[in-house]
């Protein structure tokens, strides 16, 4: 069941390093902290090394990157597979520009990465742009339906066993995959588009699913998207009139701060393909 | 009417690229949400003018310049120049240090701005500081109030119109000029000056407005001034016993995401002089 | 009384400047600005000297350090101390990595500094790691509890006497000593540390008190100490079923806006060794 994904956050308080944009990190500390883990941020080149090596997973988000916390992300990368720590890619603008693009898959070629999280567009371009993915057929709608999930999860699977990662397409349904098995998940409210990085606060929340659940990192993936669409109808039932996106961020993370195993696992809308 | 302005952003849903500094860079991205645009952040000097090309308009705040992230700025800038697309300069700091005044002066002499957003003292700093708006009399008072109001009028004018750019001075009483009209506007509490950056986010919400105004930058400069100001009255208005600026914050926010046009209209307190 | 600490910063509105962490550098300038002072950052080396001079006092947090902003730290360091100001440093992470550690030794020794204020288990890392402090006994727990105290006071007072420095330990139970006197404080809720940033939120704060304070430095470090502990206490007694560590962020930061000297007096927890 996923809600022990989450009850093994509680009890095991994972360190995560995180590599990540301006825009979303304090949120992402807070995300983190609510769901029983422990955030430490740093992208200098020269800090890096010994922050991953205390922690026990890595959460690189390409978001704001600089010149340096590129170098930054390689180097804490290295270490972390050196450390067999889990790491998670969150491809944020892949598409966008060249050098989002160009970062995301060569972190990709040159990383052994747990997961890569993002949406279907930043997905798809990592699935077309790499060497290494070549063959896979991304030609599969922008945003993934009802009408479209066939085709999404035969993509979303394809992708994720050529690139030996396991591979997260969140949107109005989440794709979560290792090549074998995909859970669909239909947790989640559209007004979480409205709130910047919700899907920021995932990949570090993810990040620490995955250290807390060495033996079962797909089930893992799966239990945090569950977990952070979850918390976004939980939230969402507490707005009151003249609430709109910055008090429903608050009520999100509160959320996942009372999440237990037994709301989880009851909470929990997915299927397994 | 204003209104119109704030359902055209709802309607076109512009995106914004934003150098903007880190200390309000999120709520700067959720107000962009709550208007109705969408924000996305760049400042490194390789990555912006891909990410420039994909919006609609630029935001530049100098709040946490760096040397990296100035280059960011004129690459940026000219890339917007070039596509015609909407330029805001928020000098924030242009008068405490000589870095600020210098890269704001310079970023207004060799850019082609459509606003130039600050606080009084900030765009004396500017009217003073450059060659090209020599002989612009600054000598004004440095809060606009109802008695310092007639020479401030005037003087907004004049640099408006020496600059070439929509001039928004904001504090007390909010002016809003192109050289011509000048409105003149009483909306706002004075408790926003409690909470860290509500310029900075006026700032970004205003360049949504640009953008999805693009045949009249001047009503929507001014509506994006009074969608601020009343967002804080009726964020105000719902403020409890024991609440403060971080509430206060949270409140703002989320009346701009629920602001409407007739909203909008009633309550917009200005004059055009 | 520490009221009057309270009070000072209300009267004199502090300008503050900030090297601090992009973390939690929001929540840093909302609990200023909630306190009483004004806050600026930069971090820029060539912009930090100008900011400083406009300044009252320097708040300098190595939580997000480059190799950029520690150029600026040195460099806003040597102009507070030419200029007397007072000069907090928050030595985030120290002993975590050995950029931390050198960096806030570094400025430990070539900086004067009027508060260094950390967890233990940093102002440890300070205590053993720096040739100026050679010979303090740093063989304390990790924790400060009534068990542990006695040694805990022996070495705050220790090493703030062979630093020159006041020294703030806060914990579950907070320390605040100038080598003589050491206050005991026992405000605060565990809650707290699962808010990112409240020693960040502190630190800034404090940065204000000291300022406003120019007489009475250790009153004024306890003062703000027992002020952000007690807002801990108003803040957790306003939250509601379903809120969580989002919502107690703003509560506290509220708790602060709303503090007044009597209710300070009141609630302030603490003895005198």
């Amino acid at each position: 069941m996923l809600g022990n994904c989450i009850e093994n956050v509680r009890k095991n308080v994972p360190l995560v390093h995180n590599i990540t944009n301006y825009v979303t990190v304090n949120d992402v500390a807070n995300i983190l902290l609510a769901c029983g883990g422990s955030p430490i941020m740093s992208a200098e080149p020269e800090d890096v090394e010994d922050i991953t090596s205390i922690c026990g997973g890595l959460n690189i988000n390409i978001g704001t990157l600089t010149k340096s916390s590129i170098e930054g992300m390689f180097r804490a990368g290295r270490k972390a597979n050196e450390l067999n720590h889990p790491i998670l890619l969150d491809p944020v603008g892949a598409g966008a520009s060249a050098l989002r693009t160009n970062t995301a898959v060569q972190l990709m070629e040159q990383l052994k990465l747990t997961v890569i999280r993002g949406n279907i567009s930043e997905i798809k371009t990592l699935a077309l742009g790499s060497g290494t993915t070549k063959g896979v057929d991304a030609d599969v709608a922008d945003v993934v339906t009802e009408e479209t999930l066939d085709q999404a999860v035969q993509f979303v699977k394809q992708f994720a066993a050529k690139s030996g990662s396991i591979v997260a397409i969140t949107g109005a349904i989440d794709l979560v995959s290792d090549g074998e098995k995909c859970y669909v998940i239909r947790n989640g409210r559209p007004e979480m588009g409205k709130i910047t990085g919700t899907g920021c606060q995932l990949s570090g929340m993810m990040t620490a699913f995955l250290v807390a659940n060495p033996d079962n990192h797909l089930e893992a993936a799966a239990a945090a998207v569950c977990t952070m669409g979850l918390a976004g109808e939980i939230g969402w039932s507490r707005m009151q009139e003249g609430d709109g996106n910055s008090t429903y961020r608050n009520r999100i993370i509160d959320a996942v701060y009372n999440m237990d195993v037994s709301t989880l696992d009851k909470g929990a809308k997915y299927e397994v393909r």
